[in-house]
């Protein structure tokens, strides 16, 4: 697609995008419905979905998994926001992790999850997922389904091209969407001096291969471009990782006009394993930009936040050899690897063509050293011609994301034309197409991004929902759509309804995940500073103005109640621990008022809600999970009592008074 | 069931409750489960589901929307709880809604969704639904599917038997399930005080019949124990409530034991025109209880919050003829007032039958004026052969909640014996059972506490999941099951999983929601007083310390962008208006770093973010809601400078620089 002016280009794609959305009316399946679908993703009573799906909740912030083919809504996972229904967030345990170097954010936008690899397969261990907007990578752990790891990512704005990782999960990589100033914090600078002083940076995460534990390990300085997407090379690639880039132009205004302007952006390639070299042979510079890491402790249940300073970083105009560009047709959003580790398909959101790479031929183009030019004079661009396996032609209109079922297929998602186009990576040849309700933006396939699909799913993560469900007024659920691909032609199964927006998922087969699963935390190994293990422990203690009150949990009561001796200017610290050892046995804490969430608390588990009482009298509090029969009689009261009143300390456990 | 010692009683009761769920293994469906069920729950892709479900999150303190028989979660609608997806309860514009008499209050636990009716018949136009925690009742407004009422309930603990409405929606009510002393702010008495100095207070809340506003008419201050459940009477008992009562016993320690007592506690029947004769008539009493009325105005798309003091009361026994009480076995759960108004049906959950009374025996009973003793020495109990239409025999153990589907059958939950049983209301006959995965709390049939319920499906609300989905760690999400209801036998259709505790749910054929859709706010009708309904008038104002920023969002810019002469110190305001005027095309807002969610912005709408930057340097802000195929490029910076530095207030418009 040729430039168009600000005033044609706008109106162009906006009839592009509504022509495909114009007219509908709900009752039209399609015929490309499967005709056996109802019995294909009906998963009786009882039974087990065969898949989870991880979607990342996009503007939520959240993980949600899913089961496939059913597409229910098995779990939101807390990650980077909030959630008042399990105390994420506002619990005094679980506070740390939302900090930050800019303080406490309660939100973020969470945009691609990925499972953790062994040998380029999903492994099931970990889930990664990156917060955009404040540069967050978070780690969940796949046993508990806790959020276990947070770390903040400096020098960057807009940590869009982010969590992958390399073939083994070595590093996962976070890159700028929205460029700054290096150690921003350090910087006053005019917007308008951009080129000059703004910069991307591509960090490279170090995760431990047993603990999973995260390390920011050092940064790469690269032009100010926008980075969008990555995927780490496998087999012979597996020393490279590709990161898509638009705005190349290194426009700061109005980019929906000036970041449009060239018919070819680019692909970068970074030679990792290079990197990690000349960092350990000591040639990276330190830069002092301070960013938080938070790790939640699953013995204590308890978050803990440090503040880091400083990190290591290579300019990479410094060192020939690191990266290297690859042309790409227009505005990249996607780069993605095919899984022999050859082909690197690119999608430019507003080319015409999907552009194959050759990994082969990049090396050789490499070798040849004949370049399209030079960024900022020393980064060599690649010539097209030379690294092209070849191109998709008429694929559609707004060619976004691209994953691989294993049997030398290919899928990519045409966002203006609203379709899943399914091609072959030998002869990129167009095998079928199926239309998308509506605008997709990324799809994924069960394994589809590993060395070894498992392929059957596809999902279509649509970005505009309109007509799909029943509505809900002006604010719609997003949408999503489950599409067979185990015949030759792709047969639509299934929509359903998201959390937040579905911006990208990974899907593994379940037997992977189920077999570490975690039922309950055993009372024995917390180690939780404020845990009470037995009922007859349970106490209230004034330090100051502080009281703690130690707590446990039980169906169906909890200990101790009736709480006096509290006072207007007191802060409370209420450590409740749920003493149940069964499977599903949660409790909840909840006191009336409290400026707070409520505590949901796992058997095995402490946590502590922190209550400042504003108002004098009496106070209920009760069991928010509904846990047995007398559920309803799980119930306490405090007292509470103006400013230096001289009421003592004093409570029962069960029925026996204690004062103190 | 007599009176079992503690030390018996509990392990008989996780007996129970344990017997029916040890040892499942997933794979089971059950003979039950329809053979055609996966026809009949399949909705096909771009169909829409046949009924409105409505859950009420529970511990998540939201609503949930599902579409039935699919199941499929159509949106969170957020009401009690803090939502950083959507930015309720963080936005400008929202965060009024969570004020409570002790200041913001982020959470609550949302228990009975009710939909508004007109002549006992659901009429689709408002759901409400109670604050439990910090007694609350909220209002969703079906048309636009947002909150726009919250109104706080002075001089009780628990808001649980809440917000049950009358035959015409004359009035919603609410009541204790934790007394408190009255006007609780002024008194600070021991605990063990309970039974003089606490009360419970039962408040009636008007409802404009055409907006639906709501206003606290007035109080009955009633005897200390725990409210639980409610409902109208609707036909010949139009005049009365029913409420259950536990705790009769008045314990105030350890209720697991000393709240199960009595071998029957009661029904309260009240007679709500009664009540509000007396207060038109100017007996009542006022109290100087202070509650926050929350109200979000759909043309300014702001709540504002107003702090009331005093209401009505009038003390039952004062009044001859407002109460009577029914004697119900065994702390009873549910009341249920069959479709033509002459039955209630009453579920004492440690009771070993479903007793069903007589609307017409009970007013013969009140004329005959023998009673069964005096509650507080004037408060007429009723003799329970007296009043007794009969009673379900041998219905299952820990029977909970009863619907009806207009065919003379009622349908109850057993939550220790994990069933729902269905038996004939004019025999009392046991006609069916079907086994519930497991122990269910409430169950829903569509308009099943109306007048003219539509029947067909029932959902059985579970408080126990267990194995029933792919496992995610030791946090499962909630079980629902849709059961079908159209035969002589229940069949089993499909379990789903459920956001928060579907602690109860109200369902409405869709016909009746659709048909009032709002699909955009009208960007002419906008009101606000913040909002910029054209792009060159987009602005920053400076007054102080104090910065608003004028901002318009639409596909692919944000006007400003490049904000310059923003300093430490500053409190900025960013007021961003959706200009779209077509369906499903919100923009999101979010800032790099700030201490707050972002905001979603439906077309025509205007919301708010507070920053207080914290940090010298460059900040991006974005669009966060995928709106179009250059939605990445709808960015911005500020430039945030130390505070009392020169740079002015500089910023751009499209590619315009505009420099104050």
């Amino acid at each position: 697609m040729k430039f168009l002016s600000y005033k044609l280009l706008v109106p162009a794609l906006a009839i592009l995008a509504g022509s495909t959305i114009s007219g509908c009316k709900p009752g039209k399946a399609g015929s490309s419905v499967d005709a056996d679908a109802a019995q294909k993703v009906y998963v009786a009573p009882g039974k087990y979905d065969e898949v989870y799906a991880f979607l990342s909740g996009g503007f939520s912030g959240q993980v949600a998994a899913y089961g496939i083919p059913s597409g229910r809504l098995l779990k939101v996972i807390p990650v980077f926001s909030q959630n008042a229904e399990n105390g994420y967030g506002y619990s005094e345990e679980t506070k740390p992790m939302l900090n930050t170097s800019h303080g406490f954010v309660p939100w973020d936008d969470s945009h691609h999850p990925e499972l953790s690899k062994t040998n380029g397969e999903d492994d099931g261990r970990w889930l990664f997922i990156n917060g955009n907007n404040t540069p967050r990578i978070a780690r969940i752990n796949l046993a508990t389904f806790k959020t276990v790891e947070i770390l903040e990512l400096p020098n960057i704005g807009g940590n869009h091209a982010s969590p992958f990782c390399t073939e083994n999960t070595e590093y996962v990589v976070g890159n700028t969407r929205f460029s700054e100033p290096l150690d921003n914090s350090n910087g006053d600078v005019p917007i308008n001096s951009y080129k000059k002083n703004f910069k991307g940076a591509v960090s490279f995460v170090k995760v431990d291969k047993d603990k999973g534990a995260m390390n920011l390990a050092f940064q790469l300085i690269v032009p100010p471009f926008n980075y969008d997407l990555a995927h780490a090379g496998k087999g012979p690639s597996h020393d490279w990782i590709f990161f898509t880039c638009y705005n190349t132009e290194q426009a700061n205004t109005l980019l929906e006009v000036n970041a449009s302007q060239r018919d070819k952006d680019f692909i970068m390639a970074v030679n990792w394993k290079k990197a990690e070299e000349l960092i350990a042979a000591g040639k990276g510079t330190k830069i002092t930009a301070k960013y938080a890491h938070n790790v939640y402790n699953e013995n204590t249940h308890t978050a803990t936040s440090v503040m880091e300073t400083g990190t290591q970083t290579l300019d990479v105009t410094k060192f020939p050899g690191l990266v290297y560009y690859l042309p790409c047709p227009k505005s990249p959003h996607g780069v993605d690897v095919t899984p022999d580790g050859e082909y690197m398909a690119a999608s430019g959101k507003l080319a015409a063509v999907i552009p194959v790479f050759s990994f082969k031929k990049m090396l050789a183009a490499i070798d040849k050293k004949q370049y399209d030019g030079m960024i900022d004079g020393v980064l060599p661009v690649l010539k097209y011609e030379d690294v092209l396996h070849g191109e998709v032609k008429k694929p559609g209109l707004g060619p976004l994301h691209t994953e691989f079922d294993g049997k030398g297929y290919a899928y990519t998602t045409m966002f203006v034309s609203s379709e899943v186009v399914k091609w072959k990576i030998d002869n990129l040849e167009i095998i079928d197409r199926i239309p998308s309700y509506y605008s997709p933006g990324h799809l994924s396939v069960v394994g589809g991004d590993s060395k070894k699909p498992f392929g059957k799913y596809l999902l279509s993560l649509n970005k505009i929902t309109k007509d799909r469900y029943l509505p809900t007024g002006p604010e719609l659920a997003q949408a999503c759509q489950l599409i067979d691909i185990t015949g030759n032609k792709m047969k639509l199964l299934l929509d359903f309804p998201t959390i937040g927006e579905p911006h990208y998922a990974q899907m593994i087969p379940a037997e992977k995940i189920l077999k570490n699963q975690v039922k309950f935390f055993k009372l024995e190994e917390n180690k939780n500073a404020y845990a009470t293990k037995s009922e007859k422990d349970t106490k209230v203690v004034r330090n100051g103005n502080r009281v703690d009150v130690y707590m446990t949990a039980i169906r169906s009561h909890l200990a101790p109640d009736n709480i006096e001796g509290i006072k207007i200017g007191d802060e409370v610290y209420v450590h409740v621990t749920n003493l149940e050892q069964d499977w599903d046995v949660p409790h909840g804490f909840a006191i009336k008022g409290a400026n707070n969430a409520e505590l949901l608390i796992m058997p095995g588990e402490t946590c502590t809600l922190k209550w400042t009482p504003g108002l004098v009298g009496i106070v209920p509090y009760y069991c928010t999970d509904f846990c047995s029969a007398l559920h309803q009689e799980m119930q306490g009261y405090f007292r509470v009592s103006p400013a230096g009143s001289n009421v003592p300390v004093k409570f029962s456990i069960g029925e026996n008074p204690v004062t103190q």
